[in-house]
């Protein structure tokens, strides 16, 4: 029976000594209520709480599981590498290897560079725009996350006007928003942000568009900027590629990470040479960066990602849920939209205007063993099974079934009405 | 016999993919000719280069190596806590376990918030002191180093003024200059930043100073502003809290990283319960932050610092290193200046402007298996011994003969003269 005495204690715990109990994405705040905050054992498709309960997990630590959480062919090169260097007064030789090995497989990269957080890479990418010829301009998209830096927090405070002085908004997608963006930035436009598609939360998602991304490179070219792509999210989860080459447009940058070493510690910026120059100008580091695990973990899970057909399991296993869902809603009469690539499933309600049919669902599934997002893309991965599909849509089927008997009582959240003015 | 072959053709490889062939602060570019670029091996005191040299190692990773590499007892517990959970959906119960255990030890500390690079805690210090009064104005000592994030980065490319809007420099320990740069804030002091003791590149250290801090407190309290010490590089090697408890002054906030997890990736922001409110406000993360793995080895490496004379064996070999420098250099004749606390030395030579006979002598004791810097505070650890500084002291004392006869040979680097303007 499910229960959560232990996660409660604990909360009570870190309201002590973590300002807010928890900080960042992981905490649950804008989660369904009961939604534990506190995990004590993750293997392949599994996470466990504290409390003993088990969850097929659809968030993935927010992405780095591509391939199962322990999984042992990349902890077997997170082992042996331990015994010899990780991290140390340099690098190790490992740092060439991978960069080989990624510039060989991102197919607009010719050089790569190493960090930790994927904020670090947007913060490269932004530095070495703006080393690139001078100019100070970046094109952003309005709501897409690029980390958690000052000049792309989602939250005001700590935050002064000079961080986003020469941010430019625009609208995802929309050409036309792109090329007024790139004439207010007069003469004067470093680079352009653009995500691989959109993937807001509280939102759905759409898929990358052609015409926009030609546009986004013919503008960046036309008047010598940077384009930059941000795979932090998406990135091998889409394609064994950056993301926008499966729509014939590259990018000078993009920025990479999650699932870089299947969880070890590791993200990158990879350009092309016409950024090396600037790339080579800007001082970026950090006391981990140049760690030799995480990049044994990267080398490994970069083989996988080559010679195993992962990514096509990923798109049945995603479609399979996909499909799932949406048949468990039309069976019972409740409207649902499923949006974004398989691999990365975002689920919303029809009129939830204010998101407590979709919280009212997810907190069921939840009790039944399924951790889904209710405002945020989630993520597979390719140790999941259609065993592990039937699994968690019988837990869906009796969350649906829940969230149709009680709908009338389903309250919605304050924090989330804060958070979306709904 | 000393060779470098297979690290001059891994440089030749790495300039093809890694933007002029290596960046940050592990780049040999600032170090002498020759310096190895990549290592293949670290085991408590000792690093070995690609080409099989071995070194004893004064530089710990810049810092993360307290307690020798590899600890067992702290790899142990890495080991331990892999087979459980590392970076998964949400964080373990280790972060509380870890924030109370900090908070513990660091007295001025009522919280605490963990991440991965140095830079993220000082980012997230100067975010928590503009929330904290609405305020914008930081105080930063003229080259002190907090990070490479725009801000604070040594470099200027990349760098746009607005970064920097708010951001006042005074002189390192001059009560004066603080006091004058509080006036020029204007009624918008938002926070101090004081390094712990004056430890820049290219320069001798100085202590920190009573007085000096007493000032930047006084100042803080008066402005209803936050006083910041940037604890990550001298955390922990000059006592078991924050710096400036050794000299009595507590602050708001503290960053902390290198040492946390004796190597592996993590970094905190401590604070007082005066900047809880703020703290709480911002929205700062990382998809690795809440890893377990990290936060298990800083348990333990706490454990240690707690429980075994670590630093006063540190401060005693470090003593022993630098009475044996001091030695050697009177014997001969050269006049030498060690610096900075006995655990993080730092060596500077006289009648030395461009740096030549000091990267001459670093250079000599490198090729006899003493990797020392030239330029960058040193740091030692806890896993030295007698032994070891011995035989460091018979490459330094060959290193000191060697420069004294062929001083007048001696050329600077064309690149640290660009550095230093020298």
């Amino acid at each position: 029976m499910w229960n959560n005495a232990k996660d409660r204690m604990l909360r009570e715990r870190a309201t002590e000594v973590i300002p807010g109990g928890m900080y960042g994405h992981q905490s649950v705040a804008l989660m369904p209520e009961d939604t534990p905050q506190f995990f004590i054992k993750a293997e392949g498709t599994r996470i466990t709480d504290v409390d003993g309960n088990v969850y097929i997990d659809f968030m993935c630590a927010y992405g780095p599981n591509l391939l199962g959480y322990n999984h042992p062919d990349v902890m077997r090169a997170v082992s042996d590498q331990q015994s010899r260097i990780d991290a140390s007064t340099g690098p190790s030789p490992l740092i060439v290897d991978l960069a080989e090995a990624m510039v060989s497989m991102i197919s607009h990269a010719d050089w790569a560079m190493f960090c930790k957080n994927g904020s670090d890479a947007t913060m490269m990418a932004l530095m070495i725009a703006r080393a690139y010829r001078g100019k100070r301009k970046v094109l952003v998209a309005r709501k897409a996350y690029h980390g958690s830096m000052p000049w792309s927090t989602p939250r005001p405070a700590g935050v002064v006007d000079e961080d986003r002085a020469h941010v430019i908004y625009f609208d995802y997608g929309d050409p036309q928003s792109l090329k007024d963006a790139v004439v207010s930035a007069d003469g004067d436009l470093a680079g352009i942000f653009a995500t691989p598609y959109r993937h807001d939360v509280f939102a759905d998602q759409s898929m990358p568009d052609r015409e926009y991304a030609q546009v986004a490179r013919d503008l960046a070219d036309e008047h010598d900027a940077l384009l930059i792509v941000d795979d932090v999210r998406a990135g091998f989860r889409v394609t064994r590629d950056c993301t926008w080459e499966s729509i014939g447009v590259r990018p000078d940058l993009s920025a990479w990470g999650k699932v870089l070493g299947n969880g070890q510690p590791i993200s990158a910026l990879m350009g092309n040479n016409r950024a090396r120059d600037a790339a080579s100008q800007i001082y970026a580091t950090g006391s981990y960066w140049f760690a030799a695990v995480p990049m044994a973990a990267a080398l490994e899970t970069l083989r996988i990602i080559r010679e195993t057909k992962y990514l096509e399991d990923m798109h049945r296993i995603g479609k399979a849920f996909r499909d799932g869902l949406n048949a468990q809603a039309k069976d019972i009469g409740i409207g649902v939209r499923c949006t974004g690539p398989e691999t990365l499933p975002m689920l919303q309600f029809e009129d939830d205007p204010d998101f407590r049919v979709c919280y009212g669902f997810c907190r069921a599934a939840m009790k039944r063993g399924v951790y889904l997002s209710p405002y945020h893309n989630m993520f597979t991965n390719a140790a999941m099974t259609e065993t592990d599909i039937a699994q968690t849509l019988e837990a869906t089927g009796a969350a649906f079934e829940e969230i149709k008997s009680n709908r009338a009582s389903l309250q919605p959240s304050t924090k989330v009405m804060a958070m979306t003015g709904s």
